[in-house]
């Protein structure tokens, strides 16, 4: 059963005319994740490729397609935790950076700190040598009509959130049993300047723990906090369900709890693995055994042999 | 049993010559709260204020006297969380704010949001008519010697941090079963600029849950969010444990799993209340039924009429 990635493209309601390019970005993303762990390589290399290949496609909203602040600006966050250690390391509206979840990793690896935000983040940035892009190669057209959209006085940015992709992530186990997660986001549609979602969060935007297993979460931020949801689906694994079972119960109490819609994407120490969505739409996308899993819609399970292109 | 409130100045071991000023802080705290609980104040109203004294009260590191970072500046961070709706609010190294904590409450109240951070933060303070104070009115000529005492090479930072206040919190219950929690401080001495610890993170430096009951945590911010600990108590609760016995596992958790030290005040719906901490000290109070409780090192616990003076 081992090794496995799974990765997600956000929980939304895609345009018809975007979902062929998200169904290809999460198929290339889990891929290429797939083959760093057959090739060996560490659970944690694997959710961080996977997640830095969508932050590169502006089809998603992290990285180049991140959706635009209130002013127009790009303003990411993004998390990894290692489930051997319970180590984790996060950036929060952080800018001016193309794979806000590389930095990330470094926050894990290089200081003693599990989150620095903003002006800190980049500075931290420069020290690392990593380079500061300009705004604009974040920021897509797409993005851009869609933040002028919602600066009408009668836009509502929750709702029309949801017509667009969501924050990417993916969960791995690896060869030897290790297990991490990723998710990065360019956040909510029209949030004001220095909004911090759930991404960034320990236990709501991911969770990682050998023990148990791991969760990536997209949806409503907000709503996924209160619940801290991927904390809350592993509490219900350590009680004995599934990764099916455990999933939707988080996301049904979500639902009744708070009113929020997401999705996630789940695995345990064996290798069983979930996707869930109570949102129309996911793209998500699997790699177990040589076989490459992807679908969109609730219900959709496509496979084809990880070899065939 | 109702109303109750438990409040903390943190966890960590105490220079003797500061234990008297920190005990007598959290009573003036534990009492101010538990006047707005008999006069039919919500539970949110009573751990604002509690945490706004000892804001207000240079001997914690939150506000004023809050630890300086590694440049010699302050950056605060707070949360708050209302158990009804899971609603909650929260900043990130935010400067120049008098009382963090009651920023974050505005986060929860007028926005659609759950945390803003640096500088995003600031600009809504602004908007919302909070004033700007001077970076030297948080300063303390003990947070300034402990800082500079710590940029020599051979300092410990985590260490040193137990020789003074931490984070400070408070947990209540009011007349009609709301239940809150709220929780600031000043961070980790000497951080990196930017750096966020588990106080803003939701589940982590507190959680509240009108079924469940509240926790607010102090102590190594790193390993509470690496468990997640004020969740991870709350969950223990869900599965039939009391306050002590919960309160407990996920301290024993947080030390066993990760070498992690720290304290917590826990509350239930009935008004059951608990202090538990694995420092050396933790300043600790609370206020129910016409008596004030409090203590400093394990097993002490003193009891007065509360209106003795």
């Amino acid at each position: 059963m081992l090794p496995v990635v799974v990765v997600h493209g956000g929980a939304g309601q895609i345009p018809k005319e975007r979902s062929e390019m998200s169904t290809a970005g999460v198929c290339r993303a889990a891929r290429a994740a797939y083959s760093i762990l057959q090739g060996g390589g560490s659970s944690m290399d694997a959710v961080v490729e996977a997640v830095s290949l969508l932050e590169n496609d502006p089809s998603f909203n992290a990285g180049c397609g991140s959706v635009l602040n209130v002013k127009g600006e790009v303003e990411m966050d993004a998390i990894v935790m290692d489930g051997k250690m319970l180590r984790s390391g996060a950036v929060s509206a952080v800018r001016n950076i193309a794979n806000p979840v590389q930095l990330a990793r470094l926050v894990m690896d290089k200081t003693s700190h599990a989150c620095l935000t903003a002006e800190g983040a980049n500075q931290f940035a420069s020290a690392m040598g990593v380079p500061s892009v300009p705004q604009e190669s974040l920021i897509t057209e797409y993005s851009q009509m869609r933040w002028k959209k919602n600066l009408t006085p009668d836009a509502d940015p929750v709702e029309c959130q949801m017509g667009k992709m969501g924050t990417v992530g993916a969960v791995a186990v690896d060869g030897e049993g290790n297990i991490s997660c990723a998710t990065s986001t360019g956040g909510m549609l029209n949030k004001m300047e220095g909004r911090v979602g759930d991404t960034p969060c320990i236990g709501s935007g991911g969770y990682a723990d050998n023990n148990i297993g791991a969760v990536s979460t997209t949806g409503h931020g907000e709503a996924i906090m209160k619940v801290t949801l991927a904390r809350l689906i592993l509490f219900h694994m350590e009680q004995g369900q599934s990764v099916e079972a455990a999933s939707d119960l988080g996301l049904a109490y979500m639902r009744s709890r708070v009113h929020g819609l997401g999705g996630v994407v789940t695995v345990d120490p064996r290798g069983h693995w979930a996707v869930r969505f109570s949102s129309r739409q996911m793209s998500w996308a699997a790699a177990q055994k040589d076989t490459l899993h992807y679908g969109l819609y609730t219900g959709e399970h496509y496979t084809q042999s990880i070899n065939a292109h």
